[in-house]
Parts: structure tokens; sequence; C-alpha cells
């Protein structure tokens, strides 16, 4: 669902997408590719933002009192609310721990703030709320304060879940895509694309032959671990609207470096890429919920590989690129057996409510 | 829209409105009653709550790296968008500054989730934008971080905003309904009920003679200039959801004692008392989201008046009740001219989504 557009010069593929937003939202402006990012550049980012490089993702670093404390939040609106590997309870609890470890914090405390539509099922409730009670304990968080609202019968989709969390940052962490340099190595946490089909494969009722579950899950921990290896972390991303092209574009455009991205090691099983192919996807746009890259210098990109290895569900780490100078030809640059191409922002919305 | 309830006894004026809220959400569930407190208490208190106390209002106060944080959220559903004297987004940055604020807090960082509906206007979301831009500025806080999220039409009422907010506490501030003594007096900041009516009216076209304007306000400076006073300042809350009569008898509650309000020295306009009238509203029920109740011992009473009193919209500050000893007749005694009534939660929803 991408297609050429004055801002991805040489975008190589196409499909029928309105580039211009119009006057009204569409569904693209919430989908993390160029029209979320217009949105952001165009109208938050003015109003809020001090300093320019504030608000580009989903997490801010502040000092109070002494504590230098990483501030998140994300709005969860996925259907449908129960799919395979997780629910929109666990998904809103580690979506936000998540962004808090890719501070480089320790994830300590969450809210949440829950607009439930008229008639929604207190089962299902209860069974989101046990859900949210047993992913905060996995991923050592507690959840302090919330809020619950109710909409009328037909202006919700039975329940969206806001999620905020604040973390603590150690003093020698410094992560941000401004500390990528030429010579990082792009290591992946493990194989991609399994939120995004776990998603489509419950919502559109496909019967693929291998069960696909998402990969939601909190990275709290593999940080940690990165962190304490002492080796200079340079950046982290979690992988979520966008997938890993996505990410790997913010990145190379703040850090104004290429990423040569090597295709051919991206682990992605083999389920879920029979599955994109059915379904037209991309699977290097898919949204991933337990997923994350880390920018480290070349010396310690071993050290960093054996630490993520070692965690749960880190069996596939590895290295997938390395940060160039800027090059003519973009920001992410996919070499394959074939040849190369440069990857875009999305134009449109590949997977609606994803998360 | 209260009705006899076992859970009220002796609640003295009735109407049509379901007691058990059955196997589904009402609408009833947010409105700041007693269903949104069986929701808390039956549902998110036993998965998140570590102690009994907490989750009991919309505030926690935590320590992290030496720093005491006030840690805060809030969902903003209000229909319709805009409305005589704010619209959601001052609606949203005020109501998370002021949760703060009750907290003792100083409001410093807040964080903004939208969920808009596909066809919202763009027009619109950037006056929504630029109202919480000077929100924030009028009540000296940051927005640093956010998130957006799309559904698509018929999926939500435009927009929906997720406010969580951080403030510090200083040290020596210990507010909490626990802190609440018999011979405590009750200050109140200003006039009751301007939100509500101002909603009701912008909804339902009704053109009252004067226009009644929304109170909505930040609070912050007002509870900085009670806290500079060097007074102990027991308890602080803001009159939200259900009113004056809900926070005082939630209070009372969690206080084990009694609460006796001089009904006749609630300021209440003349405009919102007939619109109140009109609508079958019971003024102390009704909504303010710029209006608090401080509770103090009776030596500090008149210097805390006279700061209330010093402040912007805080003409009208003045005491209107007495804390004292739990009494069999309930936790809220109103006492009129021609009597005493014993007040309880509302059972049923007043003003669905006024907030």
């Amino acid at each position: 669902m991408t297609e050429p557009s004055p801002d991805v010069p040489g975008f190589p593929f196409a499909c029928p997408m309105p580039v211009e937003p119009g006057d009204a939202i569409q569904l693209a402006h919430g989908g993390g590719g160029l029209l979320t990012r217009k949105l952001i550049d165009g109208l938050f980012r003015p109003a809020f933002a001090a300093r320019p490089e504030e608000l580009t993702h989903d997490g801010a670093v502040v000092e109070i009192g002494g504590a230098r404390l990483a501030f998140s939040t994300d709005s969860y609106v996925v259907r449908p609310l129960f799919f395979p590997g997780g629910d929109i309870g666990s998904l809103a609890v580690n979506g936000t721990v998540n962004d808090l470890a890719m501070c480089g914090a320790t994830p300590l405390y969450l809210s949440a703030g829950l607009v439930l539509e008229e008639g929604f099922p207190i089962a299902d409730l209860r069974r989101v709320v046990e859900s949210m009670r047993r992913a905060a304990v996995k991923a050592g968080v507690r959840l302090i304060t919330g809020d619950t609202k109710v909409v009328e019968r037909g202006k919700g989709d039975g329940l969206y879940v806001a999620t905020s969390g604040i973390g603590v940052v150690a003093p020698e962490v410094a992560v941000g895509p401004s500390r990528v340099r030429p010579g990082d190595k792009v290591l992946l946490s493990g194989d991609i694309g399994r939120h995004g089909i776990a998603i489509m494969s419950a919502r559109e009722g496909l019967g693929f032959e291998t069960a696909i579950e998402s990969d939601c899950a909190p990275l709290g921990r593999s940080v940690a671990a990165l962190l304490r290896l002492g080796a200079d972390i340079h950046c982290l991303r979690d992988l979520t609207r966008g997938g890993l092209a996505t990410a790997l574009i913010e990145i190379a455009e703040t850090a104004a470096v290429t990423i040569r991205l090597d295709e051919a090691r991206v682990p992605i099983s083999a389920p879920v890429r029979g599955a994109a192919e059915i379904l037209g996807l991309d699977p290097l746009y898919i949204a991933n919920e337990g997923r994350f890259v880390a920018f480290v210098p070349e010396s310690a990109a071993d050290g960093a590989l054996a630490i993520l290895r070692g965690e749960a569900a880190g069996a596939e780490a590895t290295v997938i690129g390395t940060v160039e100078s800027p090059s003519p030809a973009g920001a992410l640059i996919a070499h394959t057996i074939g040849g190369e191409r440069a990857l875009g922002f999305l134009t449109g919305e590949q997977l609606p409510r994803i998360c």
C-alpha cells in the first residue's frame, strides 16, 4: 500500500492510495507512515516542541528533582480486542513498557485510561483487566492510576485503552538517533511480522496452515541486559506501526546517515512470509510489538548480539545492517541478492488499527 | 437521576434508572457515581492496587530517585467538542493539571493520546491543538510526548483525548482524605455547576437568557498559593464528574467522618440555578472543571480563604461546611433552611460525556 510520492524519490512500487491528506483525517494518519509524520511535523511539533528534535517518537526524557525520567504514552485501538498471542490489555501494557525501554529507561509505573462503549460485556472487560495485570507483573511495572469513560453505542468500538508510563534512566545512559554514527551495526532482536499477521488473520478469519501468534512482549529485560553490558548503545527503537523499514528510515533521517540493510538476514518465519505474500504485504513494513533494533559500535556488536540471543525469544537475534555516510540514494537501502532498492515511508495505511 | 438503592440508605428522591449493572457497560459506569465506583472496587482495585487506599481517585504519588512525583491520567470524551468557555483541548489539559494539583503537586509535564475518527476535519484538530497549547502555557506545563490513532468512521465521535501528567510534590506536603479530621473546615473555591450546564446547553441547543460559560480552568496556582501559606492543608479535591456532593461523600467515606454541608452557602449563579431547575438537575451533582474543595483545620480557615479569594475566579470562595464525627445519618448531610437531607452517590448518569 505504498505509492510514488514527491517525498519518497524513486519509491519503487505503486498501488492506488491518496497522497494528499485533504482536509479530513484518513486512516493513514494513524498508520505511522508519511501522513502520521505530516501530522506531527505540521501540527503537533509547531504547537508543543521547544526544540526540533522533540516529539519525534513516543517517549521523552526529563529531569525532575535530580531524577532522570522517561515519560511515554500510547492509545490502543486494536481490532479485534483478542488475537492469537495477546489482546488489547497485554498490548497496552507492553507497548508503553517498550516505549520506555527504548528511551533506555527501567519501566516503573503505568496509568491506564479506558474508553468503553455502552453495551460492552463486563466479562470481556474483566478478561482485559486480568491480561493487563498479568502483563504488568511480567514486565515488572505497577499500574497505579487510571480513569474510565463510557460513550454511547456506535461512538466507540468496545474498548480503547490509553496507557502512559514513567521509567527511570540511569545517569550514564544516552540513547537516541542523534548518536548513530557511520560504522554502527544494526542489531535486530528477533523475527519480524508476527503481530501484524496475527491481527490480520484474526480479523479476516484467515485460516493459515500454521497458527501465527503475535510477538507482543515486554522488552525491558533485554534492554536492561544490553545496558548492563556497559557497551555504548547508541540507539534503540521498537518496530511498531510501520515496522522495521519505517523505524530505520526515521532513525537514518534524524541521524543524517544511510542505513544499508542486508535484507536476506532479516529473520521472517515461513508462515509469516507466506501470509504476507498472500496478503500482498511487505514484511519490512508490518507492525511488531515485541521486537526492536539496537544501534551499537562495531566493536560492541558481538557482545550485544550474545546478550540478545540469551533472552527469551532472542534466538534469532542478528546483525541486519550497517550505518553508512549519507547517500543520495536515500535513507534506507535494502540490499538483496538481486540488487538494491531504496525504501521510503508508507504513504497509505497498510493495516489499520494494528495496535 | 438518582434513586433509592441498597447502597444509599434513606436516599431521598427517585427517578427511574437501572440499579443493577447487569453484564454490560452502561453510560452510568462512566458517570463518576455508584456504578463507576463498583467498577473500580470490583475490577480495577483487586487487579492493580497493592494497598486498599490506592486507585481511589485520579492521581498517585510515588518516589523515584529521591523525587516525589504525582502521576495522573484522564480520558476526555466530551460532547460537543467545542462549548462556551472551552473545548476538549483546554479541558484535557486543565483536567489533568488539576488532578496533579489535587495531589498537592506542581504540575510539570503532560502527554496526550488522540483517537481520531476517520473524516474528522483537520481544521478542527488544529483548533483543538491550538487550544491545548494555550491551556498548557497558561497552566505552566509542557506537553512533551504524544500519540495519534485513527479509527474508522462510526467507531468514534470525532476526537477523544487522553492526557497524563507528572508533577512534583514538595517533601512537606501531605494531602489526602485520610488526613481529614472532625473540626476541619471545608472551603469551596468558587461557584459551582457552570461546566455541566454549559455542556448541556451547547449540546441541546438550549437558549438560556444569559450565556453560561464553563468554569474550565487550571487550579495549580491556587493550590500553590495555599501550600505556600504553610497552613496544614489536609485534603484537596476537584469537583468533576459527580460534582461537589460526590467529592464530599468520597472523602467522608474514606476519612470515616460525616461532613455537614451548609447548602445555602454554596455559591450557585442565578442562571445556573435556573437552568438546573428547568433541566431537573441537582447543582450539587453537576460537574465542574475549575472548582475544588480544600479541607483545613479551623485555625487555618481564614488565611486559606483569603488566599483563595485573591486568585482569579476566587471572589466567591467560601466556607461551606464542617467535618464532624461519623453519624449514622450518612457521610454527607446537607443542612438547609427547611431541615436536613442525607446525600448519596448518583446511581444513574446525570449528564453523559460531560468531560
